[in-house]
């Protein structure tokens, strides 16, 4: 048996009972699903790469494993979706198999301990995969997705309508934030679940499945690439365009403290333009009651949808004072080659 | 707009109009598909990494891109599923993005010249994924399939009965000879659907699909890794041993001319060993009429399955003159570093 061969096998058998949608498991040339009468099937899959999505010096195999899923997580609570199973395609450089240290664990059991632990807390099966040894020298990881919807209810980027309010969950800018505290080799300590946004981000998926089963939101977004950018696809696949109000913005506390220590021009601009905050963004008619809370999780009114117009840039932020300033899309990249 | 960006715009400009399950495709959080009532979904992910699953100067773009698929394809085959849809997560250096030669074509565009020819082949639709700069020098890929069974009747490796016979689709040991040939910078020359199996291997859904329609499999598994280590797969997911009669085997002609020219021990070890055939073995009760040829691709019985014995090896191979050999599996390792 090769050393793929045993930890796929040493995987199969460390892995939970398989959910109630899960027919056929890892095993056989595909898993067989089975999802509930009446339901949509809606699929992600997000490519993980050592050196574009963490760094090995940065992200320890935990958050490196936990970050894995939670993108594909967020997208299904961005349609509203329950998840229905995972699937794991994994290529790894031989050495990272191999158990190292006092608990005699390699660097990919350590990778599964952070993913397997968040699909546990969210009830979701890791249902099959792919594994090869990588020739590249880096972990390569993509994670598929797929959660079910009730028929025609899922939460699409098209959906919103002029006159919309615009909402987020949490704060943001914290992600990017605590990117930075990496890249300057020291930490920001914060209590409390919010505390690491860029290593351990929370996907919201009891948010999103409330969103759509309360029929609250009319559009939903995952904030992956921040907040212009995500609200640009979003004005985008609707045809509209957004107002901002900038006092409203939810400024996560580690971009406030990382702009007081000088590694960001503001805290606002962390929260406008940092990615990776695996926020909602969704928009819900005027009459809509929003509560300030979801499933524990608050939530923002930030501005509005309204018709596009010719000479209007597609998104603006508004400030206090009443004046408007055009916003671009400047996402995070990440640390990717420019 | 970045470099990929404009890249997947180009490729869903390209894409044809998406099937009948597929409701949403590119451009949103998720795709959403929407199944036939009573089936279920089957589900396969596949990586293909340059250096392990293809080689450049060995491989095509367009032939990397048809295997990418393929190798899907073959797995939906095996439990005899319709495809539902297909997406990919898909990691390049930059230059590989680049226009390049009269064409006017990137690396990247070739490779989904291949797939999609092959995608328009089957009427498989390519309704989402991720995209990367890959930071490691070569191609990532990873394919993922869901296709559609009906509810309780997806092919299984587990369905085999003692004193079922055993069969395989089309010619063994093909892929592996061209691989060869390709090792020894050379091309052996052969016409017709079956001159590439390597390059260009066609999985075998409508075998799948009509075995499954027709109620004829008992089990199935596509000949992915050789026919000896799948056998044993199947084997082992059965409960059962295997005797295959080796006159019966029918070996790819290519094999045949690998072995004359030397690069082989023998023709019959590649089919019994080489892997990527991507072929379907499957078992039938022995009252069943499995016709000798199914959708235009040929049909052989080349043995029987059994109840295990204690002292027996779980596969053994019967030569015409009536003697026994144990089998092991010995199923081809491409060429990854050992």
């Amino acid at each position: 048996m090769t050393a793929e061969r045993q930890w796929i096998a040493a995987l199969a058998a460390r892995l939970p009972k398989y959910g109630a949608g899960v027919r056929v498991g890892i095993g056989d040339d595909c898993a067989v699903l089975r999802p509930r009468a009446g339901h949509e099937i809606v699929v992600t899959t997000d490519l993980l790469l050592e050196g574009t999505h963490f760094r090995r010096d940065w992200h320890s195999p935990e958050s490196a494993g936990h970050r894995c899923l939670a993108r594909g997580l967020s997208d299904l609570a961005a349609m509203g979706a329950s998840p229905l199973a995972a699937f794991l395609s994994l290529a790894a450089p031989p050495e990272r198999m191999r158990p190292q240290g006092r608990a005699k664990k390699s660097w990919l059991d350590r990778f599964l301990d952070g993913l397997l632990a968040l699909a546990d807390a969210h009830g979701v099966s890791l249902a099959g995969g792919d594994t090869a040894q990588s020739p590249m020298g880096g972990v390569i990881a993509d994670i598929v997705l797929l959660g079910q919807t009730p028929r025609g209810r899922a939460l699409l980027r098209s959906g919103a309508r002029a006159g919309d309010r615009l909402y987020v969950t949490g704060a943001l800018g914290g992600a990017a934030a605590e990117l930075l505290a990496l890249g300057h080799g020291q930490s920001l300590r914060l209590k409390g679940a919010t505390a690491h946004p860029q290593l351990f981000p929370q996907p919201r998926l009891a948010v999103g499945q409330r969103l759509l089963g309360a029929r609250l939101a009319t559009a939903a977004i995952d904030i992956s690439d921040g907040l212009s950018t995500d609200l640009d696809h979003l004005c985008e696949e609707s045809g509209l365009a957004a107002v901002i109000d900038a006092a409203a913005l939810p400024v996560h506390p580690l971009a406030v403290m990382a702009a007081e220590r000088g590694w960001a021009a503001s805290a606002q601009g962390l929260a406008l333009h940092g990615g990776e905050d695996y926020e909602l963004l969704f928009t819900a008619a005027p009459a809509a009651r929003v509560p300030r809370q979801i499933a524990g999780v608050p939530v923002t009114c930030i501005g509005a949808m309204q018709a596009p117009a010719r000479r209007q840039p597609r998104m603006q932020l508004r400030s206090a004072g009443g004046s408007s300033e055009a916003l671009a899309p400047g996402g995070w990249e990440h640390f990717r080659p420019r």
